[in-house]
């Protein structure tokens, strides 16, 4: 099994850590599109045209599946690279939101959502839950958090206020949403925040859960194979991947 | 007088606004690269890809000069951008190293410099002002401060808390440097932290004393006609174009 991981830019990583982890492909092939990230702060239209753009790109490899492992286009483009491709594509969004529905049995589950503005004002994560009827969904965009993780500040006073700025009104949840792929690397910081009775739902876990449940097929591989591409920089971008797949 | 002036994204707008308040130009217009923002995190070949683009775009129209209200773009790809037209180009940073050399008689002054990664990694004051004899340099890397200004993020405890993070081993400036255009709208937090001893160095004054100084053909015009192009979502654009000008 062959794979395309598309990323607007590094975030992804954090899905192909999850896939090393479970050696769920015989290659993976990332490509971040760093010359044009971040995607949450554009437009609908813009993440559509860079998301076709990908798939075009992976067109160059002859994947079994390709998997977008960032929650603008997700939210955003699925409907339109799965028009342009007859490789499968699976995307985070929905990964998510059944992660969430079978790690919480509760439908009354007080259940927050955060991401950048285009993931939160898509409503995606939003529509999802409430089919599986979860109604009790609150939603917050917290796009500094993507700069302070690029700054590798994971704590300390600046985070702390960042937390507290974002949260302070909210109700404590049962379950919170990583609808990022930069925010795992803010588990503990945000774990530590809303206390151990909330449980994180992590893009890359999630898409792990959903390969091993809907792909029964797959098998384990070890050593995958790992090819990593971007529209700018590709030796910045390795080793970003060095240093949070294996450090 | 007709002016082209290209940012990356928004931070422009604060050179337009010193050109809009000094009447320098008949007709202004901007080009924010939106769909692609930020250029300064991103590597110095793709700048200086999308800068010759933004060159091409301006070709549209019948300019007679153009201003690179964009400190990344200024420090890496205006020889770049010269070689691809015959209108005349001028870069925020020669203007702000002449700003400062103008309003800071004493070479042995203690200057900062502080911009986004691409800026100051580019050592482009840097070399600017050793050049002009000024030898006591600090420069600093503040790339937070660009989506706190686009979160409208100007004061309070994240401000307060990234302030002390970028500037708590520094030497109080005799003169700061923002070399970066969203940071004006950071003036009064950053003239509070330093103290009134410091001058502040604002790119938009620096082109509008620049222009002043070596363009005495240079009349005032009332009420200059603006037009503003954006590579996504044009109307947003517009929208921040007129918080930030007239509000």
């Amino acid at each position: 099994m062959k794979v395309g991981v598309f990323d607007s830019g590094i975030g992804g990583l954090t899905v192909v850590k999850s896939l090393l982890e479970h050696q769920l492909f015989e290659e993976i092939i990332y490509f971040g599109d760093t010359a044009r990230v971040p995607y949450g702060s554009k437009d609908k239209n813009t993440i559509i045209r860079y998301a076709i753009e990908a798939v075009e790109f992976f067109k160059n490899f002859e994947l079994d599946m390709i998997i977008v492992a960032c929650n603008s286009v997700s939210a955003y483009a699925l409907t339109e690279m799965k028009e342009s491709t007859i490789c499968p594509i699976i995307g985070v969004v929905e990964a998510g939101v059944l992660a969430t529905s079978n790690s919480i049995k509760n439908k009354d589950a007080n259940i927050l959502v955060i991401g950048t503005h285009a993931t939160i004002n898509s409503k995606a994560y939003e529509i999802g839950l409430n089919r599986l009827n979860f109604q009790n969904i609150q939603t917050k965009a917290t796009p500094l958090f993507v700069p302070l993780v690029e700054e590798e500040i994971i704590n300390g006073s600046i985070l702390d206020a960042t937390l507290q700025h974002y949260f302070h009104d909210i109700t404590h949840p049962d379950a919170l949403i990583l609808a990022c792929t930069h925010f795992p690397l803010l588990s503990s910081a945000l774990q530590n925040y809303f206390g151990e009775q909330t449980t994180l739902i992590h893009s890359g876990d999630a898409i792990v859960e959903y390969l091993e449940n809907n792909f029964l097929f797959i098998k384990q591989y070890k050593n995958p194979k790992l090819q990593f591409f971007s529209s700018e920089n590709p030796e910045a971008l390795r080793k970003i991947a060095q240093k949070w797949l294996y450090e």
